[in-house]
């Protein structure tokens, strides 16, 4: 391994003159990209990827095993051959840092005593069953049955599945054409899973949806990466993100060569979203020279768990319409909302509760099987309903998503078992709304101890988790930490955040994997670990808090 | 329907002035665009997709329901306001005839009797169970119970599955980090799982494979949509793919903004490969400005089915190495050879036998759970090998994998098993092969009949299909056809399969949707419909062919 770095870091110092005026061209400002070269960076108001991809120390977890003696002179892709919109996307959430967390594992396997903890515990990333939730077992129930239908008709099956998921499988089933469950369906995803998920969102909204507005996908992700190739012609194009952000937006406006264009969130005001500001920000790139095409609201939010007050989300339909953009309404958290004065509104039924119809607002909405108390991310399943689009554009959508066939039919009978889980009588229905609370009330709970213990911490502040998965507090840092981690060439939250890894084994992003107030320093903790590690990671936290601030008090 | 296709076919009169010029600057030339601007059109060797997608009548499957009578004239997205790279890409596979066949299914629902035939026979794209082909027992099995591990340990598991489907289901929980199936994996896939895979390329080849080589992915196409990003940087970047190709390489290289430079497959001498012409074809994209940097190979071909001698296979990779590209190696239908004469190797072999190693030769290998004797289309599995690209290189692939976080999880350990089937002393071992064998001797003998009941026909040649799942039969079309389509502004091809759709049911995909020597016409028929329906099959297409060449004879 340490032959590998030492050639990687020869390698990387060889283009680093190359990349280096890209690099360092906006470190922190708050201005715009605009117009600029195909070879130019995309926006973003945090320090540049590049900056730490290349300084990273960790370890490569795609690395070849084999020895790395020799070069690869002889093969035709260069690092500067590539495209570069690749090396300009970046994704913190599993970038440098989990890299580290990953090479510290591997310590502890080799010497469980190596490092002052016994395990990583994975704080970096919505991945509930990870850290052990168990899934709701009608879901499973009914995946099962449907992987392998052979069994339904057999005695035995009876004793080991639900009735009610027994019967779901038989309904599922029917609905796909020749009931093969192992063939390519229809590009959007089968026809009468659509119908389900629409009658959820009927339930849910209280108006009408049509399955021909449904694309089911393989998770979110995806989704956000089709309207985004929809959208964006050249790097004038630009996107209208919060900050903070989740990074897939970032990665996916790098990737398809656009401009992020951002607006803050403000954090007095627990997050709050001031139409006013996002004004502001698009005239600012209006007068630019970017055209603006869409705007994205995570509602909540990610990584700041804000819920939107209804009167705020009608001001951010208005301005849609007023402004003509597209909104891309990221409602993959709508199950989680932990506070009573809190409730979830989906921007369709906000729009349609306005008099807006079909033809007055495009609007996206994006939802996925990852999130909620299922937090089912590996199953890859989720939707986009697409509405207020043109039919000619509509076709375009469709001929891009039967490019790639279809989404994976489990994720796809998983997205319409989430939107239409069981109902009283049925049999499952008394298991699976105990199983559907205990997670719900336990994300609270912990959501709440979590931000009580960081506004514990002298110099955080937090604001409390109102949905979603996270905690995104503030770090006042003593000017001796961001000195010490301008000496390491390292943002200082990153800088902090490798300490808490290193001294603790709890990973987090920095808060400049998200975007934030140039200045200010955050970093993204989920509140996913079980409940009964909550008081051994609180008190890692906060002895190794303690221990950070007395070694660089000011 | 009516009110929506008229609105559309005035939405789109209006946008056909501004698009003409590009539609038709290169309906039939075999010359390579270059250098062109961000709005001019991907080359391709066969007519325009857009003249086809504008001159659709069929029903789009995407429509909204709701009357179309007002405009969408107050929101934001034109026609002319998208990517452009969206509009110009195409995948016949799923395109303007598989419209007109579900209009003409939908037409049989409401009266079974208003056209000449009972069903629609979808041969138009290789999705086996949708066909009626059974999945493979003791793979669902174990999907099944890794869907729902809760009954592993249950008596009555015993009853309902074989033990080494229990025993395997087990084995693959083990090498899941907290056996949560339900979690985000590694963003390359489970690291067990990628070493079964390795495994199993190591039996097939004889020389090693590295997990760290693996990515798993949703099937093939993200694979390859990850490949062409990587490399593509701007329309001067090309990639050498054969004609005919399977549409994904030309619509992933438009979508990215490449250019497609083709090379012909010999039809005369079974679809050969012939290294002197591609090279010809390379050295006059070079001439132009095109900087080619990947050739993409297709064994077993699609849709031409032939399979390469492994001495042409040594060219290749001597072609590549010293012409510096990447060999991007579609080997998804490896397990699909019908002739004694003919075996699979991969590429990776071939280039390890010739001595080439890591350093020396950029090979990326494509593998599918969709394909083979298993035809798991809809769970969407996959991997690519990704062999000799610098460490540089392959963090930015593992960056951008990282974006989607990782493919589903069923889909993974489909990938494991189908490259770890039951062995010799299983309990399943039997059934496998005898399933396994039962499809595999099955589509040898429908690709033989289909063969020679097309080469019956009257102006039709066919090469026979040594490996993978079409056929693509050469029709000679008399002149007075060709006048026809043309008056109906459609290409031959087209006009003869929406013919023959229109009066058997049978759906195929025009040769102009793969591309095909100007001047020659094909179509792509798939060797799928279950055995007992092939006769019934031969004699509609026979009595079809008949006809229309009684009408149309010169």
């Amino acid at each position: 391994m340490r032959k590998f770095a030492a050639e990687k870091s020869k390698n990387l110092l060889a283009h680093r003159k190359l990349l280096a005026a890209g690099l360092r061209r906006h470190p922190t400002s708050s201005l715009i990209s605009s117009q600029s070269s195909s070879h130019s960076h995309n926006y973003l108001p945090h320090s540049s990827f590049l900056l730490r991809f290349l300084t990273t120390s960790a370890a490569n977890p795609s690395a070849p095993s084999e020895s790395m003696a020799s070069d690869y002179s002889s093969t035709p892709v260069k690092i500067d051959s590539i495209n570069p919109k690749v090396l300009e996307c970046e994704y913190a959430v599993r970038g440098e840092i989990v890299n580290l967390a990953q090479k510290l594992q591997e310590d502890l396997k080799v010497n469980p005593d190596s490092h002052p903890f016994d395990e990583i515990i994975y704080c970096n990333i919505g991945n509930p069953q990870s850290l052990g939730q168990q899934p709701i077992t009608f879901f499973r129930e009914v995946l099962a049955l449907c992987d392998h239908p052979a069994i339904l008709d057999k005695a035995e099956t009876q004793g080991l599945f639900s009735a009610d998921s027994i019967e779901r499988a038989f309904q599922i089933l029917d609905q796909i054409p020749g009931r093969a469950t192992g063939a390519y369906s229809h590009s959007q995803g089968i026809k009468g899973l659509r119908d389900t998920i629409c009658a959820g969102i009927e339930a849910r909204d209280g108006f009408p949806a049509d399955p021909n507005d449904i694309f089911l996908t393989d998770g979110a992700s995806p989704a956000v990466h089709m309207m985004m190739q929809l959208l964006i012609r050249s790097k004038s194009d630009g996107i209208l993100c919060p900050i903070p952000q989740y990074p897939l937006y970032s990665a996916s406006i790098a990737l398809h060569g656009g401009t992020l264009v951002p607006y803050y969130l403000d954090e007095a005001t627990g997050w709050g979203l001031e139409v006013s500001d996002v004004k502001k920000q698009l005239e600012t790139a209006r007068s630019k020279g970017v055209n603006v095409r869409a705007l994205v609201v995570i509602n909540p939010g990610n990584p700041t768990g804000q819920v939107l007050a209804e009167s705020n989300q009608q001001e951010i339909v208005d301005f849609c319409k007023k402004e003509g953009l597209v909104l891309l309404a990221d409602e993959v958290y709508q199950e989680n909302i932990y506070v009573p004065d809190k409730q979830f509104h989906s921007f369709k039924k906000v729009a349609r509760s306005m008099g807006y119809g079909e033809k007055d607002i495009s609007l996206v909405s994006f939802q996925s099987v990852s999130k909620g108390y299922y937090g089912e991310c590996g199953k890859r399943g989720g939707y986009m309903e697409v509405t207020g689009f043109a039919p000619e554009i509509r076709e375009q959508i469709y001929k891009v998503s039967s490019v790639n066939l279809c989404s994976n039919i489990s994720g796809q009978i998983l997205a319409s078992l989430v939107m239409n889980p069981p109902k009283v009588g049925d049999e499952s229905y008394e298991s699976y709304t105990a199983e559907r609370d205990a997670i719900l009330s336990s994300l609270a709970r912990r959501a709440k101890t979590l931000e009580e213990a960081l506004n514990s911490l002298e110099g955080v502040t937090c604001n409390r988790a109102e949905g979603a998965m996270y905690l995104f507090p503030c770090i006042d840092l003593p000017n001796k930490a961001i000195e010490a981690a301008k000496a390491v060439n390292t943002a200082p939250d990153a800088f902090y955040a490798r300490r808490l890894l290193n001294a603790t084994g709890v990973v987090v992003v920095p808060g400049s994997g998200f975007g934030q107030v140039p200045g200010t320093w955050h970093f993204r903790c989920t509140i996913l670990p079980q409940e009964d590690r909550i008081p051994a990671i609180v008190s890692r936290l906060s002895e190794f808090h303690k221990a950070f601030m007395d070694e660089y008090r000011d």
